[in-house]
């Protein structure tokens, strides 16, 4: 256990996930031998992750103090806040605490995976969780589902005040405006360090009223009396679903649901009552034959352009249940997320292509950020007056932003941390740096795989998705050391084999010419007979088509 | 030959490229036996495009006409509109039109491909190349690059004008405004069919001048007085690079190039008598540690992120000349293409984390576009007055979008036509209308290899990426059918075989009870016994891993 200068024991917080890049949120706060933990997010594969379904963060460190752990402490349901919990969880039995649309959406995941005995635990706002050194208060804010909370975590030292994913909406959907109030308390009361959202420190002024969208959608819908209505928007994103429905019913439209996550999200949210419908407003997806199109809105997955939602589906007419025809009208409800313009651009085109009129960004705006601007991110310092601050959730440059911003509120630079995933920050009253380092990083999901797929068997998938590979196969007789069959060449991903077959004749007779060679000096090491092997081929390829396939050279004994 | 009705012959259009994508832009107008081409670029692989290094226009329907061939005539410089020339060239001898700067970059283009019998001519504004039936007149234009032509063809039965890439500078950094007194003519004298270029459609206004980026350059180098300036931008902006010098002039700071495309581009530039630039400016990317910091400014290629540029080598300290450090100040002088927003932001927090200073896109704008924006493109069809309209050179979106703008001009909807590439537009003072479909479309540019690498190769490509993939060899006696070697298993980019040796043995067992059944039925059809290797250890590895490696079962005979 660390202890400071006056013998004081200090608070340490550990971020698991979320810096220096997008998603895969987790944040340890350990005090006097208690771990609060702060979300369990996941985050989506990079590009050079190749075959990789999800990114979860490694909580070796939440294993070894496992009898620590109190509690994981969610801010709101979206997939990189909770997408970590099925894997968490059978790792370590804790309690999850969340309000009660997070509690409703795990509930729902780990269903999924077949997790039957978690402890969930559903919290209100202002609500405190009481442990032996710590204490928990949720706080309502507003964000891009409802339901999403702020954590204030109270010691003996000070309050550690996480805002959590958060914009501050003063029109919101459901009426409830982040608890300013609360938040101004704690700032009198103290705050020793804030965790802020960096999410869109690089936006100036203040993040739009998700209002702001139901008037754009209102507008189009009064003025599109012939077409059907398709809206692609984020399944979680249940005020917007709820400005669609309601706009729906005030121009008699029926609405049908499409895609998966949307009608699970959909039914959780009506369930637990986030959801005002008219009785007859919804319709099964198999039963829109029976409306005239312009009685019919469809709300679609698919907004990011994803190759398997239901929008690319009908974009690339294999949807069972919609086609998409001339005089539809396809809106946009969404923003492509940094690195998803081409996904998305490649499904308006198909969309127009088919003859329906498509609303995207550059069009009109159907979509706000669920994400604080500088001037929300301002008033919240302002607010909860910290005495150190730490950015989080955001890409370095984020990060660094918002470091900035607090600097230009006045914040000494000296009581600003820039912190990194893994990093350690020990505080007190009287003080607080960063002082280690702790093991964590990126494990990678592949199908039932967690943390099978590392940086070998990457580089060769990424080898293989290149070049493509060469197998070579011999029989050799292990007495004389005579070929006995082949060489055979099989080769996959390399080049069309019936229009290059000089090539692989050239490279049978590199190959014969090798193992001539050794039999002619009596060589039986068959390591060294396929590194020669291995070298002679990739002379030959590389002059003959300047590409490296992956070569692997078999011997088989008999 | 195809007959209007009244006999006459029409002129046909055929796009083989740049229609529905970004890039590749060559377009084909052939007339009474006379076939004219302008440009013959490439385009960059998509995503899905594995292992490919460029995309180049299928030909065939040049090749085979090539007789009637008179001519390339190129627009401008740029990758997508003179990167297939090398292998076009090599099919057909033709000559190739351009202005002085495209005639010099295609030079050195055609050198490293090692072709040195090309027929090249430089062409000046306004210069007409008069073939039998045709002929093509050079029009300057604004472009991102200096020396950049829109394209008349005249024929008897009026004008063709292809504006090419273009913007309306109206203070260019070299003087010269295009030739919007020449567009009027050709609109006085009766444009039959304009193609205008859609990059910008969806951009409201007018695009900024290329002098404005200078402001900002200018006003950001007054207030860096000790830092040393790093400039990204792309290579052929030479009025971007010659902004660059002069500033650095001005502020006595020494200009170094860094980039094996700046250099060379610079090279020619330079020679060509593009650029202006004091005797002592440049020097020698190996003599900049001879310089305090704040006397130098590094102009380097990067701008984009891509992986093997000399911007990215620094920002992952691989760069042999340049080490990024503290106090450093990097000006992105240029916007992510939609694609290559990840990568860009990657190398700005690499660069950050270094500490340097990074200035891009949301923080000041140090670039504009080269197209025009919709009042540039209103503009230039109000000049041209063309009777017939076909957009180019965008996705869908953006042709459509293009061909609303004509219609909000007052065109009849009956005289705008989105063609597709491929198509074939057939026109004459009387009609106009999409008659019919030439052959056309990628060919896959990868190594040494135009066209060898297909839909068979790129799925095999990305089945191995995604998921890996499992040999099974074995050696059978011919005569007995008994197995002799094996079953030995090799797997590359599966699992990570050193902790999956279960999954492994597993799998022998499933192909052991394989060969022993077909052993014990005497079954010596190799094809069948594969297959069932291949099923059996398909279900048992889903069932594992609920992955899908690809199987490769060998037999080798013996």
């Amino acid at each position: 256990m660390i202890k400071n200068n006056r013998g004081k024991e200090k608070i340490k917080l550990m971020p698991l996930g979320g810096l220096n890049e997008i998603g895969k949120n987790m944040t340890i706060i350990e005090y006097k031998g208690e771990i609060v933990v702060i979300d369990a997010g996941l985050s989506f594969p990079e590009e050079e992750m190749l075959g990789v379904d999800i990114v979860i963060p490694d909580i070796s460190y939440l294993i070894k103090n496992k009898d620590k752990v109190k509690g994981i402490f969610i801010t709101h349901g979206h997939e990189d806040h909770i997408g970590a919990l099925p894997y968490v969880l059978k790792k370590i039995e804790v309690p999850v605490y969340g309000s009660r649309l997070s509690i409703g959406l795990i509930e729902a995941k780990l269903k999924e995976h077949k997790i039957t005995n978690a402890k969930l635990i559903t919290i209100g706002p202002r609500e405190v969780i009481k442990l032996t050194q710590m204490s928990v208060e949720f706080i309502k804010n507003n964000h891009s589902i409802p339901d999403a909370y702020s954590i204030a975590v109270h010691t003996d030292q000070g309050i550690i005040f996480h805002t959590g994913d958060f914009k501050i909406d003063l029109t919101p959907i459901d009426g409830d405006v982040m608890d300013l109030h609360r938040i101004c308390e704690l700032g009198e009361q103290g705050v020793l360090l804030m965790l802020s959202d960096s999410t869109n420190v690089e936006k100036p002024g203040f993040t739009m009223s998700e209002k702001a969208v139901g008037i754009g959608l209102d507008e189009i819908f009064s003025k599109s009396n012939e077409s059907r209505i398709l809206v692609a928007t984020f399944a979680s994103n249940i005020h917007r679903l709820q400005q669609i429905i309601t706009i729906s019913e005030k121009y008699k439209k029926k609405v049908a649901l499409s895609g998966r996550s949307m009608v699970n999200v959909f039914n959780v949210a009506k369930e637990l009552g986030y959801l005002k419908v008219e009785e007859d407003t919804i319709i099964d997806l198999n039963e829109i034959s029976k409306y005239e199109d312009n009685r019919l809105v469809i709300i679609t997955t698919g907004s990011q352009g994803e190759p398997m939602s239901a929008l690319a589906r009908m974009a690339f007419s294999e949807h069972k249940k919609v086609e998409i025809k001339d005089g539809d009208l396809v809106l946009m409800s969404a923003h492509p997320i940094p690195g998803n313009e081409k996904l998305v651009n490649k499904i308006i085109n198909l969309l127009l292509e088919k003859g329906a009129t498509v609303v995207y960004n550059d069009i009109a705006d159907l979509h706000v950020s669920g994400h604080a601007s500088q001037e929300e991110l301002k008033l919240i310092q302002r607010l909860a007056k910290p005495k150190y601050f730490a950015p989080v959730h955001g890409e370095y440059k984020m990060l660094k932003r918002h470091a900035q911003l607090a600097k230009e509120l006045g914040m000494p630079d000296e009581n600003i941390f820039v912190i990194q995933t893994g990093d350690i920050l020990e505080f007190n009253k009287e003080s607080c740096a960063i002082t280690g380092k702790i093991q964590t990083g990126n494990i990678l999901v592949d199908g039932l795989g967690v943390g099978d797929v590392g940086n070998i068997v990457l580089r060769d998938r990424k080898h293989l998705s290149e070049d493509g590979l060469m197998i070579v196969v011999v029989t050799i007789s292990k007495t004389e050391g005579k070929v006995l069959a082949g060489p055979d060449i099989i080769s996959r991903g390399f080049v069309y084999v019936r229009e290059s077959e000089f090539l692989m004749d050239g490279a049978k007779e590199v190959i014969k010419a090798v193992l001539e060679d050794c039999e002619s000096r009596n060589i039986k090491e068959w390591a060294y007979l396929k590194n020669n092997i291995k070298d002679g081929l990739k002379d030959y390829l590389y002059q003959k088509t300047k590409r490296n396939p992956m070569i692997l050279p078999i011997i088989m004994e008999v």
